[in-house]
Order: C-alpha cells, then structure tokens, then sequence
C-alpha cells in the first residue's frame, strides 16, 4: 500500500489552524487506498511522528515523549525516524500533503524538502508557494500576469511609511499588514498618521516588511478555490462569500465563528468571471493541490487579495457540491501528483561536460584567484 | 570560530559546473575567521562532506567510501554526519553558502533545508532563487516590476508550439530554452517549422515545458552583477561583455573558453541603465549573496534576459576592480547575512488561538467531515 505524508504544524503563527487541517486531512485520506504517516513539525520547527497525533484531542498536552523524531534525508524517499543517537528507516513515503500554514511551511519549505528527497508533493511546488506567501510579491506576479489587484507599497521600517505612500498616491484610510503570513494575524486598519504608526509597528513585529493598501470602505469578500485532478485537469470550485463581523476579516471570523454563504449569492457572471481568474492563475502559475484565492469585489471590479498555497481544511468544503466527500477529493489530488511526477525522473539530468577532467586545460583558469 | 556550510553539486546538468564554483568558493573563504565545512551533493542527490572535498583534482574519481553522509535536520542547525545506523553531530553551521546549479539547489531548495534549520545564508533566498529558476516566471514577475524583456510563450508539448506562438505574434527565427536551469544547455536556434519541432523535442529532454522567443540577429549580451555588502548596502559590479563563437552562447563559451571584455566598452549611459535595472532587481526580489544579470542589448534597447541566482564562480570576478580579492567579498555578504538573520529570532511566532482548547465548542464543527 502507498504511504501519504501529511505535513502539518510547524512554526508559524498559523501552528494551531495547521494542526486542525492535518488532522482533518489525514482522518479524510481514503484507508483503502493509502496508508497515512502524520509529519507533526513542532513549534520549535522539529518534525515528530506517531500514532497519538492522529487524535485532535491530544494536541492540548502533547507528550512528545511518546512521539518518535523523524527525518528526511536528501536524495532518499525515506521516512526516518531518530531515537537517541540511531537513525532507522520507517517507511517508504510515496507521496506527501502539505498542511503547514505560514513560514517555514506554506512557503516551499515543505516543497523543497519533498523535492530533494524525490517525493511528489499533491500540494504546491517550491516556486508558486513562495510567491504566494508574500503579498506584495504575488501582487507583482499577478501585475505582470494582467490580473487585478489593489496599489500598494511594501515597507521595512515605520519612518518609511508616509514617503512610500505619498509616492504611491495612496491615501488614508489604509490596511497595513505583515508582507508574509495569513489569517489575518498582525492586520490592522489606519484612519490617520497616528493609526498608521502604531499598524506598521504591529505589522513589524510579525516579519521583515509590511504591505500597506488602501482600505474600501465597501466591498463584497469572495473566495474561490481550484485543484487539479488525477487526470491533470483544473477544476475550479463555485465561489463562497465568507461573513465577517468587524471592519476587517478577523483571524476569529476566519478559523472560529467562521459562517459562510455558499454558493455566493452574486450574479452569474461576477462568479464565473472570478472563476476564470482562478483558473488562469493556478494554471499559470502552476500549482499542484488544493489552492484557495480571496478576492474583493470593489464596485464591480474584480481584485485578488490573496492566494493561498495551503489554505485552511484545505478548503475541501468549497467542493462539496461536486465532490461525493474530502476522501474523494484527496484521492484526485494524491493520484494526479503521483502520476504527473512521474516523467521527471526521465529528464536528462547528466550532461558529459569534460570540465572536471580538463582541469589542467583551459578551464583551470577559473580556479586561480 | 563560526563554520561556513558550503553547498554545491547536485543532481542537474550543471553539476559538473557547481563542484568547480564550491571548491573555489570553499578555498576562497578567509579561514582566519571562518571554518569551512564542504557539503557536496552527490549526483544521485545525497550530502557528503569530508576533507577530501577541497581538492578540484579529487573529483574525477570520488572515492565516497572516505566520504561521510551529511544531513541537516529541520530546526536543529547542526550538521550531522550519519554511518550506517549512526547519526552523529557534526558542527553547530552558523551561516550556509550555496553554491548548487540548477535544478534541487538553486532554484530554492537549498534555501529551504537552511531556513528549516534556523542556518542564515548568504545567497538568495527561497522566493528570489524559486523565480530565478524559471524563465517564463521570471519574465512575469519584471513585467510586473517595470522591467523589459523579450516576449516569450512557454510550452509544455511540441503540438502546442504553433498555435501558442501565433496568438503570441511570434515569428521565425525563434529560440527554444528549456524554461528551468541555466548553462545555456538544451537550447537551440529554430529558423524554421522543421527546426522547431527539434528544438521543442530537445529542450523538453531537460524538463516539462519549454521557452520560445524570438531570435535577435544582432544583439550584444551584456552582464552585471550585485551583492549586499555587511551594512546592507547593495553594491552593483561593472558591466561585462562576454564572447561567443556561435549563433548562441553555449556552454563551451560559458565555461571552457570563457573570454570576456571586462569593463565592457559600452556607452557609458547604457552602462548605468543595466546597472540601475540591476540594482532595482535585486532590492526588490529581495536578494541575498551574489547575483549576476544578464542582458541583452538590442538596437539600443536593454532587455533583461536571465537572473542568475547562484552564478558559475558566483561572478567574483566581476568584482575584481572594486574588491581585493575574493576572499574579501565573501566576508562581506557572510557578515551581512548573519547580521541580518538576526532579527528575526524576535518576531512573534507564537499567538494563543484558543482553538486546539475550545474543540468542543464552535471550533470543532471544522472537524466533522
């Protein structure tokens, strides 16, 4: 039977959402089909394994005692596991999930690990998880895709604000966020210098940079989700509006009290015209796995927001209505990343360059300092 | 004394080329202040280290029986060494440099297992490198940033080439890249519809999709590079003007018979617009360590043609006039990185969600499937 890793955890401000879809995940994979080894990264970023952490109801008082370090090695598709100083093989892993959300996770970490270790991934590859967790980046992307999205300006430090703004020809009032990270954590909104100031410096305190945008007063928030499926088709989700309840989505809306109308009740053709940009953008940008984008529609104007390599329960539900279950949904996702990984091991990765063996030639050159 | 971990070889074409830039690199290090600490990634993807790995002449006949196996763990920056059943620490690594070419190494990867580690690196990180890998992602992004390049359509079967090209308005004669990897291997010029189908065949040998543009009869290819310097300061090389033989450069001209003119005799005015587009990238991708651009020049016009996250020798030689010698350099991008990993050991990782406590309240509705 083949073995699926669910990686999940992991260090980010995002550790105990991550946790709830590695769990839902791992429960959700079809048994019949697949064995599941849970990759639980700890917050401390190291990687423990274990039949306990199966069970949500033992994430309140881990007892890491009884888990088993575990490791990947590079150039190995091997799972180990290290007691103490000893090092053993525990299984052959045939595929991985990527549930982490946020850094050192959703960010391509978690994609380049699999990928030194010749593992496919059902989740995004290094290059659109990497962009996607940074907004200001994925806006650049998106600009040069010809895809909508907000002004804004990215900054390091606070006392840079009102320069980089006025450049920009944005006014209050603003939405200041951390650059890298999601679930809203570390967002907040500036009516004034005075806001702005202490919104930067609370961004700041989450990463390097901040993002800062203009704040619409009104707007309608939708979500659309997209994967592709065993047999390398692209099937994009109907679009769901989520409910907020301040002036801004907060991190409890989104992962507590989260309430939903779904299917969006929009007219027919905003929806299918945020289904075609999700189409295009996981297809271009391609992605691998179940990715969600979160759109503001603007006085009828479509702007992505934000895509989300990894996003919460991997927003299996937005499928419901075309998918029999999750379990059903994964086995597409898993199957199609096996299938499509397949072909790269053919790729010519050794070229006979004679370099290393005309050393005493012309090459030689390049070694003198 | 700190130990500098320098990673190279690897499992792509451009192993050979990598093994040439490490061992430079490694003996260029200044070990006044630093211990180097060799981890070559072998062709089939596995780390070794040993002292063995300082020596160019070594590597035509690699005896890896002398050799030890390197692993790096996620959160733990210590490098271990592992014999048969036995992992053993090595060396607590406080800074990495990356030296791999190409595919599971340059394109992020490295970067990754670094971060994971909690090892600061003094070469691109996972967003720059991922980007950089890619020729048609990296075109997306500059268009995004203002920055002018050839146009281009990527492909992913030889059928799709004609039509894609035609809705592109693109025209013979045409080059065909591989879209991932560098060393101008897998390329070749089309004049025709015969040649391209060999074209697209070839370059799909080296991965999933190929890049097409248009053949510029008359070019000169100009190069610059960039590094940020211990204060964070982005320091910009010369420009250079690299010889070729052929329609192309090719590989030989890039790294067996390299000649070049160095500073390029250009005007003067062109010079400072590859230098400004330079330095405009490589701030706002947010590089690290050195980075070389190249361009090409065509009827006045600059076009940036490929960013080289990890460069063949990491372009010191485009430093030679500003620099004493490599040694120097390399301290200067070591110290900056190190420095600026620092700060962020502070930023808030942790948030107290409450959700993995209240599962049984609302939160737990997300755990039904």
């Amino acid at each position: 039977m083949k073995t699926v890793a669910v990686f999940y955890g992991g260090e980010s401000v995002e550790h105990d959402v991550s946790v709830i879809t590695g769990v839902m995940t791992m429960n959700a994979v079809d048994k019949a089909r697949y064995e599941v080894l849970p990759v639980y990264a700890a917050k401390n970023g190291t990687f423990y394994t274990g039949d306990e952490l199966f069970e949500i109801d033992g994430y309140k008082n881990l007892d890491f005692k009884k888990l088993k370090k575990a490791a990947f090695l590079p150039g190995d598709d091997t799972m180990y596991v290290i007691k103490g100083k000893t090092l053993r093989p525990l299984k052959k892993i045939s595929v991985a999930i990527n549930c982490t959300h946020g850094e050192r996770g959703e960010d391509g970490c978690i994609a380049a690990i699999c990928k030194l270790s010749h593992v496919p991934i059902a989740s995004p590859g290094v290059s659109p998880s990497a962009i996607s967790m940074e907004k200001h980046l994925s806006k650049t992307v998106l600009r040069g895709m010809g895809v909508k999205t907000l002004p804004s300006v990215k900054i390091n430090t606070a006392s840079g604000a009102a320069s980089a703004l006025k450049k920009a020809g944005l006014d209050f009032p603003l939405i200041v966020k951390p650059d890298r990270g999601g679930s809203s954590v570390g967002i907040s909104l500036a009516k004034d210098e005075r806001e702005l100031s202490a919104a930067v410096s609370l961004a700041l305190k989450f990463g390097e940079s901040a993002e800062i945008e203009p704040y619409a007063e009104e707007f309608t928030e939708i979500n659309c989700a997209a994967y592709k499926n065993a047999d390398g088709v692209t099937v994009v989700s109907e679009c769901e509006k989520p409910f907020k309840k301040g002036a801004l989505l907060s991190f409890e809306d989104k992962y507590v009290d989260g309430e939903r109308q779904f299917p969006a009740k929009i007219a027919p053709a905003l929806g299918e015209r945020v289904q075609k940009i999700t189409r295009k953008v996981y297809d271009e940008l391609g992605f691998e796995g179940i990715v969600r984008i979160d759109y503001m529609i603007i006085r009828g104007e479509v702007y992505l927001n934000e895509i989300n390599a990894v996003p919460g329960s991997l927003a299996y539900y937005l499928f419901c209505k075309t998918q029999k279950s999750f379990s059903s949904l994964l086995t597409g996702v898993i199957e199609g990343a096996m299938r499509r990984a397949a072909p790269s091991d053919t790729y010519v990765k050794n070229i006979s360059t004679g370099i290393l063996d005309g050393l005493k030639g012309k090459g030689a050159k390049r070694l003198e300092r």
